[in-house]
């Protein structure tokens, strides 16, 4: 069978030769003649991958001294919880930025432990740009956006400027470029876009802002019970952090964070491009909140629409359906997506631009 | 190489032939040329996993109607806390039996949120018995028990006869025995024993016993949240509820769990038998007490310990090492483990009994 180009939008492509490591663990792992998926999760061979997934998380971020590497279950939607139980004192101000459904999640949470400050929202026009040049209330605990949205296409390009500790949702761009961790007291980041398969979250934390709030935390929920048990408080999602740990073994051998925003800064590049030079295309979203994880755009004529999904469907392309909130097209271009795949799809607009004479 | 004899408490021993698709689905899952892994939770195919899942488990168990299956993340460690929030009204009563490290958490999370009686402890005897005759609380809201102590190798043999809702964590024995589903209000199990791999946990719920709190439920921890979204609420653990889908199809097919209640009766029979007859061994649990999943036992001479361990590792036999707050050893005899690995065991012993004459 010739090669899907795959832009699902997460859980997304992961690297061939990942796929093909991680399919032989089930079978036969490290040699032992058993599954990965039947071995105690406290035996030798396992605690070995829970500690080179987190070193790997570490060299790759070049997570400074002070901070801990954790790989906890509950997605970032329990990370939402995470973040206000760990960090905001029940009852106090904590400042959020509202740039999607993720955030706006994100803030319904921790509207349960304390008073949140919209800071700043793009919610007027259905999310599709970054909003700038807004205040911080300097009693807030701490400031929390969401660095990419998924949905809508927008990314943060800088962290934002504040005095007060960021917390920050990464789920869909960590490791897809260079980040400054000490700027965050907490990263956390479902891992189904550009660090393995779903089922596990990873969370960048700053060990010194913890245990400040006073709340009687659940165990599952309070940071400190899971750095205290090196991330093993309870039975770990095995076979997520094994598949993260290949696959951010791939990256590093690739050349790791630089290397990636190189060619992911290319795939954006080329697919921009073509939007904005082709006439039967527009971009969805602001060009300077565009995201290089997301691109979303749409046919001017919807009259196109089905000879479009022909043409790139027999490109052998999948998962380029726009989400039902937007509507067009959301082509996702996370860290395993060959800038080939992305020349395929401009090819295709190309063409179908070129049939229209 | 030959064959191991898997005897770990968990993650522990799975089919052969669940292994070998479980691995397939990792580079071509349904013959799309894609892995399950890079798919999105939202494509036919795998809400069609979702489906499976839930059906098998409402077949297998013969879940009456009114009840919901979930497939959710985060252990019986989050579960603790999840059966607290929804059933119990903040402040008020709830009744739990204490029978082992399991069950003393589950009670540490729940106090968080109301009062906890402990209406019935083996914590006087290492927990090596399981408790009866004693007084459950009218007003209490609920009773909680933990169906099976993988630690020290003691199981409930039949649910305590309560006035009041019951409410059991199964983690360790689910899907090894017939269990009636409607004596209980709600029945919570991480997977990996009989179910499937580490990552998801199974919930079954009456559904008229929930939303009767008045409690502020995160949304994360909210059932109601999860049965609205079929279990989707966000991206859910797309590779152990894949595996636990096959697993539970291996065991329907194979006759289901009163097929394999019938084979671990013979399995613990068998071992139970030898570890009573043989001069060298003794049982570290109350007779009445012992479980069918985790026999726990020691040598009755330390001195032996060398040459024992020595014949069973010759045997291909892993996994046996009693936990460390028991010590001796634990032979684990999951849904998976054949009874032939239970034969080898058993010859191991004899073996040595005959050689010391």
């Amino acid at each position: 069978m010739s090669k899907v180009h795959n832009y699902s939008a997460g859980p997304c492509i992961l690297p061939q030769e990942v796929l093909q490591k991680a399919s032989e663990a089930v079978v036969n792992f490290n040699d032992l003649n058993l599954s990965l998926l039947e071995i105690s999760h406290r035996s030798k061979d396992f605690v070995e991958v829970m500690e080179n997934a987190r070193s790997l998380v570490k060299e790759l971020l070049e997570v400074p001294e002070g901070y801990q590497v954790l790989f906890l279950q509950g997605g970032a939607s329990l990370g939402f919880l995470i973040a206000a139980y760990n960090f905001l004192p029940m009852g106090e101000k904590a400042a959020y930025i509202n740039t999607g459904t993720w955030a706006a999640n994100s803030i319904k949470e921790a509207q349960r432990v304390g008073d949140i400050v919209e800071v700043a929202s793009s919610k007027d026009k259905n999310y599709s740009y970054i909003p700038t040049g807004f205040g911080i209330p300097n009693d807030a605990k701490y400031l929390h956006f969401t660095s990419n949205n998924t949905i809508c296409g927008t990314q943060f390009k800088q962290t934002p400027i504040s005095r007060i500790p960021i917390i920050c949702d990464m789920s869909s761009d960590i490791f897809s470029k260079k980040i400054k961790v000490s700027d965050y007291d907490l990263i956390y980041a479902g891992a189904q876009k550009n660090m393995g398969p779903a089922g596990t979250t990873v969370y960048i934390v700053k060990e010194s802002a913890l245990g400040k709030t006073g709340n009687n935390i659940p165990a599952m929920l309070d940071l400190q019970t899971h750095i205290k048990k090196d991330s093993m408080f309870n039975t770990p999602p095995v076979y997520p952090i094994y598949v993260s740990m290949l696959n951010l073994q791939w990256l590093k051998k690739n050349g790791g964070v630089d290397w990636i925003e190189k060619i992911n800064n290319q795939k954006a590049d080329l697919l921009y491009n073509e939007i904005d030079r082709n006439s039967l295309f527009e971009g969805v979203t602001a060009v300077a909140s565009r995201s290089n994880m997301n691109a979303t755009f749409v046919l001017k004529d919807e009259n196109l629409t089905e000879e479009f999904n022909k043409a790139w469907t027999a490109a052998n392309i999948s998962g380029i359906k726009g989400h039902r909130s937007v509507g067009g097209y959301r082509a996702s271009m996370y860290n395993a997506l060959p800038l080939e795949s992305v020349q395929v799809l401009v090819d295709v607009m190309k063409e179908l631009e070129i049939s229209k004479g």
